[in-house]
């Protein structure tokens, strides 16, 4: 019987301006349904699991509209409630060459998801029933009421014997000047619940506040992350590092850090087509990896060619199979497929 | 010199579904920015005045998208502030035969209007500059701040010698259960300020609390619009009735009180494209009457006949000139015009 | 807990050719998957039941998209195989004012459920875990392999004490010439087994061989339908009228047959978007009706206000909600929603 | 062999606005490329005609464009030149209800037909090759070269025995002021080489100079035709009565007038989509009656029909068949056909 | 006077999902009629040639949408008759960086062409007017009914003196398993019977069981070429070696072996638009340079070119012009010609 | 307060074909409005100043459009004369990879602007209200006419102070055969009138007749330019080295003469979204750093980083903003702003 995912998590209405205009310059944006949750959600229902959104959306057209979309996704939508009015959406105009892409959010802090109450969500029949709970750091960036409920959840999951995982994703804009001051007790609490964690360098040195002497982020990494390991008792840790090109090209080095040893997957350089919600692809793959009980270069391999193949699908959520995957991590360019 | 008028309103970023499809159906919008001050001064301009909007926008890409489109509409963005976050936002699907169109709002309470701080304006500076004030029941449905904000430019104005125009447009789904005991003050006070107020029987019944004893509406109009004229000291008060037929077509009914006498355009029945906006258009009509000294006879035809070209017209702010408004005033229909 | 209802039909993918565009004039195609069955289950689950739909789809791109669709739709494909290698196209010209739509169909008989073998379908199992299994005619004229799946698991859902609703929809070009002759013996097995039938007076003309001296439809359908109704031993007979207008407009006349008696809804008459699929959510409206056990005049006046809804949306699958459906029953025409 | 029908006159770039926007709100434009004579010779290549149009166009990527354009309409291309450096234009904005629609023109005058030499064409050639040509008065309001092109090339099929069709067509805007009397005797010239006109009773009165006591336009055609046809001894002479309805809905009532009697088609009021192009299929049926050796009755019903049916076609180049416009004679409105 | 080519092939429509977006994501799809024996009629006409496809089409909606379009291109319909009821299809998602390009195929085993009966085609009329007859491998994998009319045609057009020009195209999909084995009588019959062949090494080796003991393409290529041409009596052979590489651009190296000699285009690295249908842009290169008696380099490089190109052009059919070509083969980068 | 730039020259409306298609295969085309003037005086605005536009438009619905289009780029239309009947268009056909883009003009010698009397302008006024003037070489091209008007204004401008930037623009097409010759005396004029002036080594070699003995560009440039600032006197000259590159980017190497001496900008390479219009960028960077006052290496870097960032924006006006432009002068590439 294959596995159950679960993601607590805003569902977001994405608005991309067409091809690379700018909002002042187009009359016309093509709308989807994303977040973390989201995607993590869809792309792990390709690889074959069962998956469902634990969220809230308003009973409105646009909230219908959400939950189509999410169905259409394979996502079960058992776990969302309907209350309050709003969504929170974002605008995305698409940058090229020199021009970097443009996010500019409407008022997310209203949204049914961060206005709902505890009594939505059937907490412990949801911890009961799933195998893997993904949470991040954007939901613990929202409010005081969201952080309780996702930190419950994740204790009654760890209760009920499940795996959590806790992607790090802390966006400075969201918690505000002196923000990682703010952040660290929350962070420190879902770091001690979670089994897996998505990070780098970056979330151990600025978010954590730990130290180190190199500059160099191989240095950092292969410094900090034991640490953090040790520290918050994680078995599993994995990030990547990003490197942006000149041609819209960028390269993406996967590492996984298990068991007391780093793993690396081949660094991929690939022409970049929608880069937003690639790092949950990554993710994706981590996940599949550890439920599967993959080599763990198998799994970095895995997730880093299910994040370079994400880049290539338009809109947040990424949508490969395990196939195309597994194609996609040997390397090879291949021409028309017929 | 030409005539300056300006409006206080808030700037709405409208999102419609393209054609006749649902929210769930589609994965486009098409955009434009309104709201009834936007109606006004764009439709005014078009007329040959000097327009100008006081309102705040957001200063990142979306308040930019705004400004460029009052721009393109030939409004002075002069009296707009840049300050708060967000842009109040509805979501349009266009009905047709048995199925009616339907608006579902965002999250518009905390828009840069909503939150403004009337530091933002220079309301001495705009009173003394204006010839007219356009004011509505719809911003003065949304908060104490921008209440206060309204009567306090509409004051100005008049201390300054110029006129203020109040339509009612009472939106019950804005003031809640028993909205109209919480919006009556507010309407007084408006009323008592402004020499031309848009409105019909149904807000001297519902919103004024007026009694009739008649049950058809022109009845009432006849009996109550007089009363309302002398209790708050109005010179002229204009409105229209309107029907709606199953072939997707309406009539309208325009009606202008001025100086104890009802004048009424002839009905006109006609086909719709897009309904919202097009009281706005009868609004202006009415204020170009008035500004250009037209015989009331000819203003209330004027202004029907800009309500009824406001319905050919994509989108909420009416764009007919005063040639093509002459000209459909004259109830002729013609062929290709080349 | 609510009911499950299925259907058993064809995925059809529809390739609409824009707005009022021919084939030879366009160069592109708005595609969409419907059929009888899809519609049945997609406009029922917006009534609040439990839907699936028992198909077969190819494992290629196309199935997958097609799986998306109906997922979208919130039917459930727990009862879909995966075989074969096509779909059923039809490509729609949307007519206007004197020229008809016309459809052109692409070769279904090699789709994967025209070829499927019943070891596709756990007919068992399905009819066990249903309550009510909608069939139609279109279905019946495809091969002989896909009617005795049919006729078998309406047999298996009778003996398990659910109910079977069998919808003529007789379509000659399907069955060539003399048709009627062929069908028929494949009619005769599946009126004996249905509880409800969606047919009129031509289906029993000319399908079924009844004679009938009246030459005006509504004596026909008062005279043959009983004897239908008798001969076959079917509780429940419905169907509709249809007239069209010069206008673009249609009228709609719904009749109900039980238990001895015919009840008529009132005349409607509506401006149509989209006509495909409207006889679906007549039947939709029937089948709530029966599982409600609505009175039979309320049975039918809702069926025919949802028939008529669904010329308003575009695309074959009606997606109206119980609540719109209840308020277009009232006749009245609303202004914009908000 | 099937009979060979030529029209002379300029290819025109149609740039329609989409929808019913303005083009102060759009950008984007449809285009296509159309003319009378392109709209005769498409037309008429669908019912079962060789056709050819005789124009000059662009050797540049517009001229390339509009040559694939006519091409695929499957007209001859073997009669156009290519020579100059500009096609005409025209911009439409499709009004709507109250709002009639517009046309914008480019500067055509030094369009490549409009400034073509007459070493361009093969007129002799020309004049042996075809059957039927087609001449129009917007061609003879173009400039002294282009008149003179057309006199001797409707000489040259006189006198291989062709015939010659000359359709009316005054534009007032394209002779200017007074511009009748600048017109007359071109028309006069073109009249008296004719066999086939297009025309009724406002040519005669306002270009021609006729005069008629009655008031009415039936009485008027009826007095003025018959001594138009015997002053200038033209065998047919064909034209419509057009009346616009509120309602988007037009209707048009063709006459015939041939052997000394007039014949009238039943008048058809029908939906109108696109407006230009249709009095050209009028043309093009008149012109397959004759072909055909239709009787008079039988010619004016199925022109009649065919430029009803052009009402449904967007662009303005009819593209009915024979049997749809047979079809469409019956007068019956048929529901989607598949 | 110039030379005819005509191509016997099957008409394709292809359907295409817009921009990168998969099929489970779009609802619309740009179509387009091309397939082997289109592009190379269609692309030889803009080089000044008369072109004319050999082939069968629907009498419906959609043959007459496939004619419209082949008129569009300069092609000559003269040859292609209209019977049977399909038209073959393939849906296209464009892939991207590291996600193939993948083709599905509609079911075209029952189209048109498939089905055909050679009493459709007037071969031996045909073989008088063509100066040069183009088949290739794919009509070659369709049936034996369309094998021998293939084969009939290229012998009638030998008899009467016209060139035969075969290109391989061996798809492993369309000959199943071991297709080789299948396949190579008929290969045999065709390399026998042509005079040009478009073809690289592993056809020699996979198709044509040569053997070979070098692994690089270009020794395996120089080897095995001289054979075909010896044992099968080919006056020319050419064809390409692609290569793709990681930033969305290919490289292609074009040969030409002919009198004992082989001539190598320069290779050419360039960005890939659209790469469907740029082998037949080769083969269109090949045969402009035979029937100009090009010098065998010039002949190379202007096929390479015309290849080149073809990927910088939507749809499958290349539609450079002789000039367009001969400037790419100078490897120039120019900017925006004005 | 801030300082008021205004350009003399014409609209043109520009029709691009969509994405990569050409004109023979599109059916649609984007529109919008520009201009060398146009996009200086869009994109300064963007910059802070003040800016107006000096032309005249048609008044028919395409010159209204362009006014919005105008206002919509918050460009002052205040020294718009609207007469004479004609837009100047051009259409482009977007190249890629090996193909490059084309332009195709439609006949702009009847254009409102090029056919406009000197009347229509208020020289005078305008010379006094603003603070830089900029001219280009396209105008000059145009008629004797429209030189004589751009002369005079300029002259004026300079004797009330003003600051006349002359951009030597010479287009080869416009000036037809041995241009140059005709074209030296206007531009001799010019050059002794302009402060500013925005030209290469080609300028002075092909327009100027200047001689030089060097071979490559860098050499001529730097041989050239100071004679050139001799002997026309001019303050600040300045211009771009661009090279394009196989994969779809170009490189622009920057120049400022000042004071005698060079100064560079660093070169940069970037991906070309959209390269028309990008000149015009660059410009106005120049005039940004002269009115700032910038140090010359300040100035260079800026106007490279705006010519860079023009080629990232659709459509020929520039829009990056002051912010935009320094950031994207510090070669960082950054992930997406959020």
């Amino acid at each position: 019987m294959s596995k159950k995912i679960a993601a607590f998590g805003e569902v977001m209405m994405r608005m991309q301006v067409p091809e690379n205009l700018l909002l002042t310059q187009a009359n016309s944006l093509q709308y989807s349904f994303s977040g973390t949750g989201v995607n993590i959600t869809g792309s792990i229902e390709k690889l074959g699991y069962e998956s469902a959104l634990i969220s809230t959306l308003p009973a409105n057209p646009i909230g219908d509209a959400a939950i189509s979309h999410l169905q259409k996704l394979g996502i079960s939508t058992d776990y969302i409630a309907r209350s309050g009015n709003y969504i929170g959406m974002y605008f995305l105009e698409n940058g090229i060459g020199a021009r970097p892409s443009r996010v500019t959010y409407s008022n997310r802090m209203q949204s049914s998801f961060n206005t709902a109450s505890k009594s939505n969500y059937s907490f412990h029949k949801i911890a009961e029933e799933i195998d893997l709970l993904h949470v991040c750091g954007i939901t613990l960036a929202m409010n005081e009421n969201v952080r309780q409920q996702m930190i419950r959840l994740a204790n009654l999951v760890k209760e009920q014997g499940g795996t959590v995982l806790f992607d790090c994703n802390y966006r400075p804009s969201l918690w505000g000047e002196n923000g990682h001051l703010k952040a660290k007790p929350y962070y420190d609490q879902l770091l001690n619940i979670a089994d897996m964690v998505m990070m780098n360098e970056k979330d151990a040195l600025y978010t954590l506040e730990y130290h180190c002497q190199h500059q160099e982020r191989e240095k950092q990494l292969e410094e900090l992350i034991p640490k953090v390991a040790e520290d918050y008792n994680i078995a599993m840790i994995a990030g990547t590092h990003r490197t942006i090109h000149h041609d819209d090209s960028h390269s993406i080095k996967g590492y996984l850090y298990q068991a007391g040893k780093f793993h690396y997957a081949k660094q991929e350089q690939f022409r970049v087509l929608d880069r937003i919600g690639a790092g949950d692809a990554f993710a994706t793959g981590i996940i599949h990896g550890k439920l599967q009980d993959y080599q763990p270069q198998q799994t970095i391999q895995f997730a880093t060619a299910s994040c370079m193949l994400a880049h290539t699908i338009v809109g947040d959520t990424p949508l490969s199979t395990k196939q195309e995957i597994l194609q996609a991590s040997n390397h090879q360019i291949r021409d028309v497929i017929r």
